[in-house]
């Protein structure tokens, strides 16, 4: 239906995140009629993006370099005040900016790089649980001064959170940490009358 | 536009939880079609219902009484095995009901009739406040054989039901019990980063 | 779970149009609870309705006839000032209510009683198909004055709606009269791009 | 938040349609994460993009220059056999391409570049009403052999379709040229019971 040059964009867009090709036939428009001065400044920040961003050695969140092109650690992994006994394994960077944001949480972080489905060895090689195990094991090998006494799995409540959840547990239990869960209950405007059994009852346990 | 005995029946249906106009007109048609046996079938259940059905004189949910019409607590609360030192306080029997059926809570209950919007005086008074602060104070009195020694307010996690128990925290302040919340935390199904900030804090805080 | 006396009741409101069992446990905790005058009020407008309501013999829509108890046509098949040559068939009775709301349609009604998920013998034997035969072929022997020129058939845009109207057309079809549908075009509110091809094709043709 | 060079990316995306910070901030790191061969791919095609595409000077459709690099009319305006008496007003890219999916239409169209929530001068200044004008005056002025004898205005029968729909047949009354709206109706899958007044009502007027 397209003009290949729109198609060709439009197939990659839809690659995005959430993006189907009706967004993404909207995006290729909203570029195709956007001033010569801002399509620039959007290229530039895209290849600004790749220079100055280096994924942390450590934890796999991704930061800048602008001000310190040498560093490996991201301001979370560097920061002394953090709580090296802990470390936080999320799904993705934006569970790790969700936790962030609450100021409550005050250890490391592991980003896994995704969820799992099933558990295909496919699916499971995509995820870096391998990483995850060598840095539990050894985190001064990577440079990083830290002794985990507690790894709390924070992937969604979800299936595919659970499965990959389950997946870490196994994985992780050779190292005998104290692998912990985050906590399950009521979310602020739920109704009781319409949550699930696991749900309510971690309510209840979780009672305060 | 419709007839007056048909938008009369219209204006009770409508006052029914969750019924609108639209869908009220749709239940006074299915009457109008329905069998003369079930209608009548349907009468009867409900003059049954009012004949049978009693209010337990402690907590208050209905229960039916065809075989001990003498009785005057509901089976929880004639329930020797439950635990008498803990009373759940829910809004609706609804809310009870769905406790029940996880069968992880093994107290006592009372059902306040109701929530909060706001805290006028009006709308406090529909709740069974004095009602809730007498059986507590000396259950004895309403024939109960109980020592309370929590009290756990189960309003939902929505503002009305937050509003209710401040109310009832406050109300109940003077007897010195110990009084617990449900637990926040992340439901099953839900995505950590779209979970509001006391969600995903108490999720950490109750890890396990 | 529940007592028997408030299951039976929940299972006879889980038969109403649009209600499942937990709207209907809902139903059930509120009658328990309205007081005595309001629940008599309630089973008497049952009963009034009922004595009240006939359903016309000619369209089987249903009107009140506590005025005239003899009557046994609809106010609008009563109505001299009716088109008496357009004839509109609909599933329910809501479908009359919502067409008569607008007051752009002059003629009468048929209510078909329902629609077809499929075409199984024993669904189109609860369609009033046989009665709205014979009321276009002589509708002098239902007592009508009328000479039908167009079948207007106005089931819902829906798979279902659609496969009763086939069935109706396939039935119509023998008695040479015109038989039109409902106009498909673009609703109030929708959006043009996510119209399906047939809505707006239909739109085009039907530019005006 | 997020480094700056990361947040100046969120904020570009951002403006893109239909997304929001969220969305944005998974669409760079998205973008962190690309291969550089992908990279360099997706910025490739915008830059192709960009020097491929032209919008048409006379109904402002983007179309490929790549075969054809003097061509200033997109494939449609320069099809001899579409039909030169007809022009479609459409508000955006994508309605254009929705129309030419279902094949029905086969006139001319003309892209107005937005709608309006008001009749703000600002807001009405961004359509391109003045160059619809001038291109019905004289199609000729602007290279196009047409005569046209019907302006069909296809905006969104959404509030800001209709104000922006008044407003053209304003603005083109002068002309003394026939202008045609799309026409209402109930969509597949609508319900009559739910539909809205002018929609029901114009279900009946264009039933056939």
């Amino acid at each position: 239906m397209y003009p290949p040059v729109i198609q060709k964009l439009i197939d990659l867009f839809s690659k995005f995140p959430t993006v189907g090709p009706r967004t993404a036939a909207r995006f290729v428009f909203y570029l195709t009629k956007l001033p010569q001065d801002e399509l620039e400044k959007f290229l530039d920040s895209i290849i600004n993006l790749r220079k100055a961003i280096r994924v942390c050695s450590f934890c796999f969140n991704p930061f800048d370099t602008s001000t310190a092109p040498e560093e490996s650690f991201c301001p979370i992994c560097q920061n002394a005040s953090r709580n090296r006994t802990l470390l936080c394994v999320v799904e993705k960077e934006s569970d790790l900016t969700a936790i962030e944001e609450i100021k409550r949480y005050k250890g490391l972080y592991f980003i896994l790089g995704g969820t799992l489905s099933g558990l295909k060895k496919e699916d499971v090689k995509k995820l870096r649980v391998k990483e995850l195990k060598e840095r539990i094991k050894e985190p001064q090998k990577f440079g990083l001064n830290a002794d985990f006494k507690e790894i709390i799995i924070a992937t969604n409540p979800t299936t595919e959170g659970e499965v990959t959840a389950l997946l870490i547990e196994r994985e992780l239990k050779p190292f005998n940490i104290k692998i912990t869960r985050l906590g399950r209950g009521l979310p602020v405007g739920g109704e009781l009358e319409y949550a699930d059994e696991d749900t309510l009852g971690s309510a209840f346990e979780g009672r305060k």
